[in-house]
């Protein structure tokens, strides 16, 4: 008897290839709570209600594709963060996110703003923003953006190259400023999700190398120019990091640096960032730290080393941006085609995809979905849900467990697509962006609203 | 005495890993002709000049970065496409590049064109597109996609699924129409750059796999229905290749299933899609086959297997895409920083990157880039162009040559960016998207317009 033949007679469905952390759910109605914001719950009539709004409700009234903001998840988890990590700086990661809606939360939330270009920049001045509460990144800030940020009173600047180090000297000479600025690091460890890479040298664009004294070089040029004002070092070790140990390894290593820097300049810088790249739960296979259990960690690994230089230890601050906002998000889509593939999968097909999520594409991001528009008494079926774009790679949700009656017309549901998803955004096969809803108790909200054909026409002037 | 050691005592600069395929090339000024746009040549000024305008001009009319479209080279590929393919319908890939001008020049070739949605369909038309040469393709074609297709009365369908042929039947029997359709053939053959991979059964999303039968199910439910017009058969193999093993093995089998509908089904399918993939030149590497070579190959496979099967020679398609837009096609950036990383690359910042073109890290798409607003005597520095964007996989080219001089205010461009840039462009960290500006003869005309802060900020509404 072969394997599907038995398969078969067990009344289990013949599945292809599937990853090992993949597992039959227990209950396929069930919304798992790691990885979907907070007020989302399976209704009385089994629909899927975010924010206290059904699906059905928001479908109809804002139709799919659609990016669900829930408001209070993101909220709690601002104060979470504040609250966890009270004595470090927290600057929110604007390219994980960025709109005036959100922006304002931020700022109501007390965090403070990292921005990477002139165009986040001014979507957070736009709303308001504290200009002085911002630290601008970039590893090519051009001379328009710094003037820009100059002019509207940017508190940092996380300075990347020598040439940007000559060009914030220019300007705060020319206006007679002082910028204040950290001094990017690059530390040679590479965290990833499951392995730390430990190298001499990071063969990457951002920051001064340590391992060569480009950095210390870079501190040094700082110093005797005396126009800029350094703040600390800054490190950025990855992304969607679940461990601790990348952290202390880069730790360690930048400390070393602020250590040799109060040696030789007889400075105690007074900050230190230790970036961002905290991972989410996108799948059952996922485990993040609580912000707690985070804060106690970094704190601690900074205070060990610092204890072991014998240096105070410096105002640290970290740069959370997808730990925020990506469980806040949820995407709505409707099923459009179903096509069982004997022996291997059910590809779903939606009517969004790669132009709304391009995370499996381009990071191999991994994503799970439910039946939202009901529930379903069904058994387990393997299913691919995928885009509706002229792509083999325009898929959604790789591998996961839908009921097997899933048919045209019902909704699916994505959760943790609140970072690096409406912000990758595009216009592949000429699709227009769906909007972002803000929903709250009850209530719902554009925030962005959902882009037309006559939209991208407008930019078609030939 | 270490390799370094050696090496600078010859001379060369401490190089960090590059790929095998790359080599110092003999002259760092001179445009490899395979893969430069056709009227792209270095002025005796030194500066690039295109459409026979030179860069410094065009970007001191349009700004940086900007995608240059060669109005010459795509009319001279569309033309050498017809004339090399003059026995096959081609249809031009609208989801490489599409815009109402490039539709426009289409059209004017003689060309058909191949949508994949509604957006698309509905750019060719207003473009003034002949509705009956265009084909429209799609896994998940929504009701309204496919109402307004049949109601503007596009050429062709690809169905792609069981629930398409329900879909397109329902809309036949609702209007009184016999819509004409091509069946997706999955073969099992998957052709990239240097490997063919042929499975019995594509785990992917498009068409009907042959090797269960739902292919040849397909075919007979729609001959059954009598209600779709079917014309053929349609198969696609890939993207970016540049032999014609691939398309051999997929027209055999599918080849085979066109003789066996002929024996149970007493019809001559009249047509035979083999969908495009035709690779492109990149860095010189890449050695794509002529359009002559192209159709003779194509062309002599088809009348071979077809004679073997003792079946006349369907009217065949194609579906290039690339192969016409993406020489036609060059991104022009200005440097805005220069990081040396000693004994590894140059890192050199452009003021773009994966938004305007975001295939080095979606696809690992390589490509050359020179230095355009001058020439320079400088021996070769191997560069790694980068982009502004906060992700460490912003490149725009990972491994090529570039002058030692090479510094803040240079341009550089890149070639062969005509297809699938601008269309997956995206605004990822609050970039606008460079314009696409056509150049011909002397004169420069926007087809797209730049994006503007203020475009982004409009759909901002929260």
């Amino acid at each position: 008897m072969s394997e599907a033949d038995e398969a078969e007679r067990h009344g289990a469905v013949a599945e292809g290839p599937r990853p090992d952390w993949l597992h039959v759910p227990a209950d396929l109605n069930k919304l798992h709570p790691e990885i979907w914001s907070r007020t989302a719950e399976r209704g009385a009539d089994g629909v899927l209600r975010i924010g206290g709004i059904s699906v059905t409700d928001l479908a109809e009234e804002f139709g799919t594709p659609a990016y669900l903001f829930d408001e209070d998840d993101f909220k709690a988890r601002c104060a979470e963060f504040r609250a966890a990590f009270h004595d470090f700086d927290i600057y929110y990661a604007g390219k994980a996110f960025l709109c005036r809606a959100a922006a304002r939360l931020v700022a109501e939330a007390g965090l403070s703003m990292d921005v990477c270009t002139g165009g986040e920049l001014k979507v957070a001045l736009a709303a308001g923003f504290p200009a002085e509460r911002i630290v601008m990144h970039g590893n090519n800030k051009s001379d328009e953006e710094v003037e820009y940020a100059a002019a509207h009173g940017v508190g940092r600047y996380v300075v990347d190259s020598f040439d940007e180090i000559d060009r914030l000297t220019g300007l705060g000479r020319r206006h007679d400023v002082r910028p204040r600025v950290l001094v990017r690091v690059s530390v040679g460890v590479k965290a990833d999700t499951h392995a730390n890479i430990a190298t001499a040298h990071d063969d990457q664009k951002f920051g001064f190398p340590l391992v060569d004294g480009d950095a210390a070089e870079a501190v040094r040029r700082i110093l005797a120019d005396g126009v800029l004002d350094l703040l600390g070092l800054h490190i950025h070790i990855g992304s969607q990091i679940f461990g601790t140990e990348g952290f202390e390894a880069g730790t360690r290593r930048v400390l070393a640096l602020h250590a040799a820097i109060a040696r030789e300049h007889a400075v105690e810088l007074p900050e230190l960032s230790l970036g961002g790249g905290f991972g989410i739960a996108y799948t059952s296979a996922h485990h993040p730290l609580s912000p707690v259990e985070l804060a106690a960690r970094l704190r601690a690994i900074a205070a060990d080393e610092c204890a072991a230089l014998a240096i105070p230890v410096p105002r640290l601050a970290i740069e959370p941006g997808r730990a925020i906002v990506g469980p806040a998000g949820t995407t709505l889509y409707r099923v459009g085609t179903v096509k069982h593939l004997s022996g291997l999968r059910t590809y779903v097909s939606v009517d969004g995809g790669m132009s709304d999520n391009i995370r499996p594409a381009l990071y191999d991001g991994v994503y799970a979905t439910v039946l939202a528009g009901r529930s379903s008494a069904q058994g387990p079926m393997l299913s691919r849900v995928v885009g509706k774009h002229c792509d083999a790679g325009d898929i959604v949700s790789r591998d996961d467990y839908l009921p097997a009656d899933v048919r045209i017309g019902d909704m699916v549901a994505v959760p943790g697509t609140g970072a690096y998803c409406r912000s990758l955004s595009n216009n592949f096969n000429h699709v227009p962006r769906p909007p972002v809803v803000a929903v709250s108790r009850g209530q719902a909200r554009v925030i962005i609203r959902r882009e037309t054909d006559e939209d991208l026409l407008r930019l078609d002037v030939g």
